[in-house]
Parts: C-alpha cells; structure tokens; sequence
C-alpha cells in the first residue's frame, strides 16, 4: 500500500465542493475524478482535470491504485454511489464531503457494511453550484468536520484528515450526531430564517426590494442557493432541523407576543446580540490547535473531540 | 433667503448616519453639526467639523442661516430635539433620517404643528455605530426614501431631495405609510430573524459557533448592531413589524408541519428562492430614473410614487 501522503485521491461528483476539492488537490497529489453529466466532465477535462462520466472504469481505476474515495455527490444520490462503490472497489477507503454525517452513515452502514469509513465536512460553500462555480480556494481557513467516534481507524482518520489539510481547511473533530446537531443549528436553521427572511421582504410592489440595503441583502443570502440543493441538504437532517426550527418559532411567538402587548423586543435583541459577539470572538480570535494528542493513542478520538467542543481544531 | 444649493446644513445628532452626512456634505457646502456627547463633539473637531455640544446655540445658528436642519438623533431622543427646533428655530426646513416616518411625522405633527418638515431614510447603515464608524461614503449609490405626499411642498420636497442627491444617493419618494410597511419587511423583520438565528445557532458548546461558515456569518450580522439601536428602531415601527412577524411566524409553522409530516421543505425553500431572485434582479440591474414628471407641476407627488413602486428613483 502507497504512503498516505502519495495515495492518490478519487473524487465521485463535480459539482461545487468536490470539483473545487479535485482543482485544490490536483496541485500536491494524483486526483482523478468522475460525474454523471458529460457536460460538466467536458467542462473539467477541458480545463486540464483527469475525470470521466464512467463510474465503473473510475472506481476500477480507484481499486487499483487504492485511491481514496471522495463521495460529492448530492445526498440523494448516495446509496447509488455507496453501491457501487461496495462492488467495484470494496477496499478502498471512503470518506465524503456531504453535509449531515448519521444518515451518510446509515446509508454506508446498511449498504456495505465493510467498508473503511470515515466521514467529513467541510464548512464552505457559496450561493453558487456546478463546475463553473468550483474554487480551488474555497476550503482555505475553514473548518472541515472529520468523524471521530471512539472506533475510527487511526490511520484511516489520519488519511482523511491530511487530505483535508492539504485543501487549506482546519480539521475539527467531531461525533456524527454532534455534529449534525451543530450544522442545523449554524446551517440549516439559517437557510430557512434566509428564506422566510426574503419571501416577507418581497411585498406585493417591488418598493420594499428598491428600499432593501445590508440587512435583507446578507440576511437572505443563502436563499439564493439551487432550491433543490438547499432541500438535499436540508431534509437530510430534518431530525436535527425539526428541533432548531421548533426553537426558532418558539423565540419568535414570545418576541411577538412581548411586542404586541408591551412594545418592546428587548429580549430577543439581546440574546441575538450576545450569540452574535460569542461568534465573532471564535470566528475572528486566533485558531487554537488541538495539544497534546497522539492520534492513535489511548483515548485519542475522546480527546480529540474533548477539545473541539472548546472550539479547538486540529492542525496535524 | 439663499439658493437651496448654497443653504448651509445643520446636522442634530453625529452618530453612524449624521456624523458621515456631515462628512460627506462638508465638501460641497457650508455644515455645521451638535452632538449632546462632549466626546463626540471633540472627536468630530478634531477631525475638522464645525461642531458644538450646545443645542441653542447651533439653533441660533441655524435660525440665522435659514439653514436646512437634519434630525439624526434616535427616535428616543427626537421629541426633545423638535421641541428645541419649535422654540429656536421654527422657520427652518427640517427634515430626518430616521428609519422609521409615520412615528416621526407624527411627534412633529404633535410638538412643532407649524415645522416645515419633509421626512426622509437612507438605507443605509452597518452593525457600527457613533463617530468612529462615520464614513463620507456611506450613501454613494444607497436608496434614500423622501416623504412625498400630495400635500407635500415642492420646494422644499426638492431642497430635502437634492441633500439626498449630493450624499451620493438615489431618491425613492414613497408615503410615510409605505416606506414603514417596507422599512418592516425589508429591514426590521430581517434583524429579528437574524437575531433569532444567532440565539439558536449558539448551542450549549462551542462547537457549532467553531464550525459557523458563510450562512451564519452574513444571516447574523445585523444581530451585532448595538441593542438600543436596534430597539429605538424596531418599536418605533411596532405595528408594521407585528404584521411581518407575524407572517415570518406563519410561514415558518407551515414549513415545520410540512417537515414533520411529510419530511420536506419544498414551499419555504422555493418561496425564498423566487423571493432573493427578484430582489438580486432589482438590486443588481441598471438603477431606472424617474421619467417625465416636474416636482411641482400637478400631481407630481402621486407620479412619483406610483413609479417608485415599479423600483424607479428620482434623480434630480
């Protein structure tokens, strides 16, 4: 088996996150990839990639050089992938850049069980989608999730972490179910605050648009996302999604409720203003690596996420 | 009394939006400005402004120079201020550059019933706030709303417009009623559900604020607004943002039952997408100018306004 470091590096879907992953590390290891479209493969072959529209051959090829398996596709392509994946090149490690991690192991865990797994998630993204829009910037200095549960594989964990890494990204570890959670709450949830956010803005004239400035422009952003993307990701976690969004409609029936009976949106304001200050002084503080951990040690993974739950990031 | 262009501006409040018109106007006319706060007031000298911290004396000021008065203080503080203006200054244009008219329109209506007075809103503004943050720039190419009414004088209507203009903005001449409604749906109702957003994404560890990426980021920056801004600014607007929240609840029930029930998040998703799509088209496109209508000839406010509602701005 190749050094980590050499492995080359198959990425199964061209879209924003995995043609942006394949253009950053075609730069510092072998990369080839494969989509369905031969739009988007004439596009990337055109721009010098090494990708293909045939699955078969892709993951034959991934078996042979014991490639590292990127799943990018949409969440609802998946078991597909998975699938196929078990058949064709059933030794390879498998790791994937979908945005909710229990389900993606669902689908793994119920479709080929033997498979060597480990999850991850990169934190970035834009408005924008499909091989056009790809970035081999776009992972640089964000936060890409990589599943640490207290049976990971060492040198698997390790694999996916370094590939992560050489993207430009700050590894956070975190359990599935943590992590889930975590991404409805600063995700998922604001995709459909955005939403709500811009079809109230939109009156019944196009004044209310002429007047919008800062707050409806950033506030509505994410709204602006491929609707059927937003739903992929969205109703993928929609366990998580259900509790943020009951959260979010309970604070709001009591900042409508104290409005109209007393005139005033004190509370809401406030606990807005305090949870936005605690994430500038994280966002915009230094990044504090992890310490003291030995991956592969006893206790690494617990320790790992110990940390990360103090905003830490692992650095290798 | 002089040419409305050579009339020298007075500036009642040097906060965010006064203190950069005051910046911004200096340059091409003759401006003076108050601050209740010494330290502002030292600041703003020592930047080069002719500014005082004693309100009679920048009255007297004014009342000489027929000079246009520019009420920038919050809402909280506006009563006090018109009823300086009534005493000291009553025969001068005023106008004001808060987010909120109908509130506004009102309490003059109520202190000072005879005040020249045409209302006025820039749309813009940051999460900053006081003298430090004042930037001349602030206005270039924002949408600045002018009350335009059918009894609203045409002089003075220009004079109030023609600031707006040399601030470097477009002018949207709306109904104080209108501007309100629009004000809550474009900008009120966004800073609670920016607020609300934020409340939730902050859960009980620093893991989900660790892994917050672009769509928490910008759907919670209004949140970081000082709270008292933001409150002197929504529950001067209470009636009009009880309605828009109240529909943001609304809708985001429906979506939540849809979830639950049925696991998607089609409607809210595809509701904000058409909704962002036609405010990146306004916002996006070539500005429209108002055509064929003189300020003053009959029925100029009502021609206005009936353009502004198709996204048309004066310019003069």
């Amino acid at each position: 088996m190749p050094a980590a470091s050499s492995r080359s590096v198959c990425v199964l879907g061209l879209g924003l996150i995995g043609g942006s992953l394949l253009r950053r590390l075609a730069g510092t290891r072998a990369t080839f990839g494969y989509n369905r479209s031969t739009a988007t493969v004439d596009a990337a072959a055109a721009d010098g990639y090494d990708v293909s529209s045939d699955l078969m051959q892709t993951l034959a090829r991934a078996r042979e050089e014991d490639a590292v398996i990127v799943l990018a596709t949409p969440a609802t392509a998946l078991g597909v992938m998975i699938d196929a994946v078990a058949e064709h090149a059933p030794a390879c490690l498998v790791t994937d850049v979908v945005s909710v991690k229990e389900e993606v192991a669902r689908i793994v865990a119920a479709r080929h069980p033997d498979a060597r797994y480990v999850g991850g998630h990169p934190m970035a993204g834009t408005a924008h989608s499909g091989w056009d829009a790809t970035d081999p910037d776009l992972f640089t200095d964000a936060m890409w999730m990589v599943t640490t549960h207290d049976d990971t594989d060492a040198d698997d964990w390790l694999t996916v972490a370094r590939i992560a890494r050489e993207a430009g990204s700050y590894v956070v570890p975190a359990a599935n179910d943590a992590h889930d959670r975590a991404a409805a709450a600063i995700s998922h949830n604001p995709h459909l605050t955005a939403a709500v956010t811009a079809a109230v803005g939109a009156g019944e004239s196009r004044l209310p648009l002429r007047l919008a400035a800062g707050s409806f422009r950033d506030g509505t952003r994410v709204a602006g996302t491929a609707p059927d993307l937003q739903r992929a990701m969205l109703e993928a976690n929609s366990v998580a999604l259900l509790n943020t969004l009951s959260e979010t409609i309970d604070r709001l029936v009591s900042a409508r409720d104290r409005l109209r009976d007393h005139g005033d949106v004190a509370a809401i304001v406030e606990a807005g203003h305090r949870a936005r200050m605690a994430y500038e002084e994280v966002a915009s503080g230094e990044v504090e690596p992890i310490v003291g951990v030995t991956v592969g040690h006893p206790g690494w993974a617990q320790e790992l996420r110990r940390q990360a739950h103090q905003a830490r990031v692992w650095v290798g």
